[in-house]
């Protein structure tokens, strides 16, 4: 069976480290067809476009995309792309790798992040010269699907249960309604789940991140607390991320496009072929994956390394040394 | 002149700190009349009331409000004392102090979030089974109010600029509004600005928070992020904070009830005596709010201390060696 991936490399270091995480499923023995395809700033600047409806079109029937980053018009190539996908959660683990400077050296945390509503869905308004608003969407469906995902993520990967966080205090019905349908859903399915306001989080994360595991919430809180506990191991350079949809799926490093390090070609590539890792689970190639995975932990550890980790590898060095140890 | 100071004590620890800073209020050469008031869960068991109407009309008067915690209670008693001071700035100092244990014992940051609208304007609605909305607000009105309080804070305290923390590249409108009339009043008043998406600050500041000195976000922004920065400095134990508005303000440390050791008599009053500090300076009683300062410095640092920061000293004590400090 032939799993066709499209390629989207997009602007800056995503340019050269999309390609890096290609050439690591290459290597594998699985039949890959790859169809490469742009979106961004460079052809925003030629088209005016920065995600070309061809592009859309090609995420939309891949069985997977590997993404890599955009510039100024991220969030016009990435939101639309995720509903490309029909994405309804994001997958943002936040692990500690070995070989790297963390302020919380400790922190291994997942986190599910409602990836279609809450303030991403959008609706805003200038009433007058005054006052703008935003109407925030939460819906049951989405809250369930979410729920169940997380359920099955949980019991799969052998998790105690997963934390709710929220700001059901303030956010009375839109975010009780997230948090009440996700512990519903976690009842029903025999899933342990506790809860934590999203300022609390925030704090106790940093005081000590081994209270959490599996951390469950609705977009923006998922956006803005992944990236503290990216912060908390070192930075956003290797983390990887997965937008999920029912039938396919995207994956993107969780970094940006490093213009001050673009063309150079020593990107450190381990976020993307992490998000390679991850696509592979997706695809159910579970041994493939934890060899990749594997891999670029040894490469972490023993070298070479890019210039990010204290190195003077290039982004290929890595790339070959991660392939040599599959 | 004297200055009429309601106190409201609350729930918990509450009702141990917030006298240890009456105390040190009234060891000052300053002419205070002190009047206590109720608030929380407490009084809200015995009445219905969280926030019984007296203690509403006594904050909306008096020059200055103490506020201690609230438990469960929380939001129903902070938030309409925020609108009886028609507070529309939080003031909040993430300082790591000498002799805690921080994460980031460099951290020197003060948030100054937005305090009236954004998600807590709370519009919300239920409007079918499937689907609840929150109507978030941003008006060009508060973001001014905000962004002029803020030049005079830069200016007064001799800061270079401060940065504006927001998450306009999905907020288009309403964060947009906010970003544009407070960058603009900054310009008006020849304050250096520059600025950083939500997310990317919570990745940034863990990696260095000396990058920031002075931010200003919307409402809920305000909240995660200032939560981020007690958890840098080692929690939200010794952190104070002011909502002020034109003409009075209230002031009331970040910690909660602390249930665990609430009745004990050894609850650290450092952050209730902080907020103390933060009243005088915003009386404009500048050296006695230097004064405070310093004696809670010099305890915090020679002791005595009570549990949370490894001593055993209880509030009484801590609060008595702080006032022969003064
Ligand atoms: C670029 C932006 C729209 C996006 C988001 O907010 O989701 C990014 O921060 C992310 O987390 O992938
Ligand atoms: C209790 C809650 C409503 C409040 C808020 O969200 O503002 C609290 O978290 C705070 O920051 O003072």
């Amino acid at each position: 069976m032939t799993h066709e991936i499209a390629v989207v490399p997009g602007d800056g270091i995503g340019q050269e480290v999309t390609p890096a995480a290609v050439d690591v499923l290459d290597a594998l023995d699985i039949d890959f067809e790859f169809t490469e395809a742009e979106a961004g700033d460079a052809v925003a600047e030629e088209t005016g476009e920065p995600l070309p409806e061809d592009t859309y079109d090609l995420a939309a029937s891949a069985d997977a995309t590997l993404f890599g980053a955009a510039g100024e018009t991220a969030a016009d190539v990435i939101l639309p792309l995720r509903e490309a996908v029909d994405s309804f959660v994001n997958v943002r683990p936040a692990t500690a790798y070995p070989g790297v400077d963390a302020v919380r050296p400790e922190t291994d945390l997942v986190f599910l992040r409602e990836n279609t509503e809450g303030v991403y869905a959008g609706h805003e308004d200038r009433l007058t010269d005054d006052v703008a608003t935003l109407t925030r969407v939460t819906t049951e469906t989405a809250s369930r699907r979410l729920a169940e995902f997380a359920c099955e993520y949980v019991q799969d990967g052998d998790h105690d249960g997963f934390t709710i966080a929220h700001k059901a205090n303030v956010m009375r019905e839109t975010d009780g309604l997230f948090r009440e349908t996700v512990a519903e859903v976690a009842d029903e399915n025999g899933v342990a789940t506790d809860e934590v306001l999203m300022d609390a989080f925030a704090t106790r994360v940093c005081l000590d991140p081994t209270q959490f595991d599996v951390v469950v919430c609705p977009n923006l809180a998922g956006d803005v607390l992944s990236d503290l506990a990216a912060g908390l191991v070192g930075g956003l350079g290797l983390l990887p991320s997965a937008n999920v949809g029912p039938d396919r799926a995207l994956f993107e490093p969780v970094h940006g496009t490093a213009p001050d390090i673009a063309g150079d070609g020593v990107a450190n590539p381990a976020a993307a072929i992490l998000s390679a890792a991850m696509l592979l689970e997706y695809l159910e190639y579970d041994d493939e994956a934890a060899s990749v995975r594997t891999a670029v932990e040894t490469t972490l550890e023993d070298g070479p390394r890019t210039g990010d980790l204290g190195g003077d590898a290039e982004t290929a060095d890595v790339t070959n040394a991660i392939i040599e140890r599959l």
